[in-house]
């Protein structure tokens, strides 16, 4: 039976706006639609790396207070944690340029957390990869942010972009946690409802 | 200047028939034309690992020996090493399961290498990724194969599909090597060019 079948009596919801999360869970064969959770995304001061994403995730998943008896609630939040700080999503192209000049020719993690819930029941997870960027020039920094307008990631960097492919020399653990969602953690969470 | 400003005096050939090493190129921003080097990917059996892909990338670029002044060849070829031995393109559906049971639960290494070539000069060139699979049940096995047919690609998976991510724990490495092509030295070695 493919996961598909097995959650056919679900009414998946994935809160996120996200275009590359819901393209992960479209290519995971699954029918859902999409109800982005708007939360002010504040966390108490004294969290650090994956109790932030953990944290957030979770206050996404509060959101849905009303659960019907099917619902299945995916709640997702990725924190970029570099020398003990988490990059939030850059307000313009100083604070992004900051961010790129910051993470050039460093390792840094990116901590994913994943909430799911339905009426019964709620998981919550994590997955953290290194990623290693190579020394970006002034040139390519400006470039990306020019034409990529990195402004909706944490971080003020997406992967799957250019900057992606011309600067990020390595990474330690899932690439698609990176992205947005711990795909592998999360296909076998799923197939526990 | 950007890559593509630097390399416009160039004819930019890529002689692949991959359209995930095609769309890579894309996103790089170069203007290019595909040729696809067909050639007998047989090597000599004493060769080992990266040696075998740097051998075919080779053999690949000597396909093209009447290069004129302007011509940029790019070449490729990837490797699935496991055990001292590499998994190439499944010839049938009884193959490639056999070769997906052998990569489950296991880190294998999938080494890429690029040949460069014009009338000057020509840049050889590898990178090295581990990529770790779960393990994999029969049905998972059975789905992939049935609905994805990765007879054309080397071990029998592409990262990018449904297996990788529901199957793929981890890697380490360059992701874009995995798929094909290690983008991050290929930016580095055109601006060389």
């Amino acid at each position: 039976m493919t996961l598909k079948e097995k959650l056919r009596s679900y009414n998946i919801i994935l809160a996120s706006g996200s275009p590359r999360r819901k393209q992960f869970l479209t290519d995971l064969g699954l029918d859902f639609t999409v109800h982005p959770a708007n939360i002010n995304e504040t966390f108490p001061v004294e969290l650090q790396g994956k109790d932030i994403a953990l944290y957030l995730a979770k206050q996404k998943a509060n959101v849905f207070n009303n659960l019907k008896e099917n619902d299945l609630i995916i709640t997702c939040d990725t924190v970029v944690w570099l020398e003990n700080t988490s990059l939030e999503k850059p307000f313009n192209e100083k604070e992004a340029t900051e961010m790129l000049r910051k993470l050039s020719g460093k390792t840094h993690q990116v901590i994913s957390a994943v909430c799911i819930r339905s009426v019964a029941k709620q998981e919550l997870f994590y997955d953290i990869t290194e990623v290693t960027f190579n020394n970006l020039s002034e040139q390519d920094i400006h470039y990306y942010i020019t034409n990529f307008k990195p402004f909706d990631k944490a971080g003020a960097y997406g992967i799957q972009e250019w900057i992606g492919l011309i600067g990020i020399e390595k990474i330690n653990g899932s690439y698609t946690n990176v992205v947005g969602i711990p795909m592998e953690k999360l296909y076998k969470q799923l197939n526990l409802f």
